[in-house]
């Protein structure tokens, strides 16, 4: 095997995992691009990835890389048809996707049983980084899953966090950062319209605020959205729905009451409840000024 | 007039009104330092600063900037024993503790009466900013509070913006500032303590995410006092209850419900419960270890 490519494996050609994929091949990796939509997978064979479907391809993966949305769906690739049983021993899983810290233990047992090695590799970064290579990895899993993932880790990261010799962590320090994100983006747009109801116009808060201790990196990235009412996803309101979910769950299974997690949920459901879940995040400062009755840039 | 030397006043020799007055005797400005604390007035006085009681000062002060705790003092020192009326027409005031944009639009009005100009002053920045002369000021005022405020703002100030033509947009965007800053505080304890229930020690919470999106100017500030268990008061828990309790108040008055505001303030709230007022506002996070049931550094 020592003479052989590394053959790598990507499930699902979004935004980010197209970046993966193409920065496995930059990397000289032998790759598979998965994906429900046939186009995006012809679009990257024409580009020098490999052909042939997930289970023909299953067999000769050193690493199968889940970029899919969530842990169903996660679920649904690496259970819901036997992949888990054509994977050889000795390959490893790196898990993508933001999900629940007790799931990526979970998978990493149910995985072990055929000798397959788990990542816990929650990705962040955005479509720029990953199309750059330049992703940050949040990564916990064994040493033997470390290594096994090392081409694919160095072909896409910038920085790989090593948070522990275990699934887990990797996803429990990603839940740490969008329960800020989530509460930092919906702080945002409160302040925003906060600002509006006292006569400041958002492109005002924007500049002046980012030059003050109030900032936040997601003040600065999502604000901009706001001040050009331009809602084109980058990340959707569904995200945060999902992913402050996860923290709410995970707190209440530890006993503890996250309030401001649970507060900027409730304003992302709002946000969705006006059918905005596929708007972009910033969306959410919609909720807030719909119940302040205040307009914004691109409101007529 | 324009023969002699601009003559100001400092109310409040805390750490922001210390800093504020020397930066104002660097810069060649007559300046008068006042406070309840006779030691800190006549430490001032050995450095350079003028003698005199604030009445006596009063009639010859082209400014008089008011570095007190809350808009209470203010109105006592301004209005409590007619010192508005002894300020010759032409003199400034300028109100820099965070307060209610309605109250600096009284100020304001009261103070015009007899000709004495009002800045909306708010400053951010910290005593180390302040003791450099480098603050930033969120300023709003008419044409002549600037124009007579000038060696002032030179003197204290490295920003400042000019957010209005009268006083009240000054205070509200400092509201914005408070509001964020406040949130983001809240929100950095509570993803530590999260991140503790998960098994993540709060050092490496504070490694990973201030490289990552879910970071912001107060988590980088404030989470490394969680670290090192150490909450001798930059900032103290009660001036976040007192901020977010003015944004909470001025959103009322607009009909505006600012749920993460409310959700924060809860929390600073219950710290000070706990007897922790006098704490920075990093101590917020033992409200929430209190409710979690973990421990922080420094608990034994």
């Amino acid at each position: 095997m020592s003479t052989q490519v590394y053959t790598v494996g990507i499930v699902g050609l979004g935004s980010m995992g197209m970046g993966m994929a193409r920065s496995c091949l930059r990397a000289g990796l032998k790759t598979h691009g998965f994906d429900v939509d046939a186009a995006r997978v012809q679009g990257f064979q024409g580009e020098g990835g490999q052909k042939g479907d997930l289970a023909q391809a299953a067999p000769g993966l050193d690493a199968l890389v889940l970029v899919v949305v969530n842990a169903d769906q996660a679920e649904s690739v690496l259970f819901g048809s036997g992949l888990n049983e054509k994977l050889k021993p000795g390959a490893v899983v790196l898990g993508c996707p933001t999900m629940a810290p007790a799931v990526a233990v979970d998978f990493e047992a149910r995985l072990a049983k055929t000798g397959v090695h788990y990542l816990d590799a929650p990705i962040s970064g955005g479509s720029v980084k990953s199309a750059a290579g330049a992703l940050t990895i949040m990564a916990s899993g064994t040493p033997e899953a470390f290594a096994a993932a090392k081409p694919v880790l160095d072909a896409t990261a910038e920085t790989v966090f090593e948070l522990g010799d275990r699934a887990g962590p990797g996803s429990a320090m990603k839940s740490v950062n969008q329960l800020l994100a989530g509460v930092h983006i919906a702080a945002a747009a409160e302040a925003v319209v906060f600002g509006a109801t006292q006569g400041i116009p958002p492109a005002r808060t924007l500049e002046v605020i980012s030059r003050c201790a109030g900032t936040s990196w997601m003040f600065e990235n999502r604000v901009p959205h706001i001040v050009a009412g331009d809602y084109t996803p980058h990340s959707a309101v569904n995200i945060f729905v999902k992913d402050l979910g996860i923290v709410a769950s995970a707190s209440e299974g530890a006993g503890y009451d996250p309030h401001l997690t649970k507060t900027a949920l409730a304003q992302f459901k709002a946000a969705q409840g006006m059918g905005l879940g596929r708007e972009d995040d910033a969306a959410v400062a919609k909720a807030y000024a719909a119940q302040a009755g205040v307009k914004l840039p691109g409101d007529e």
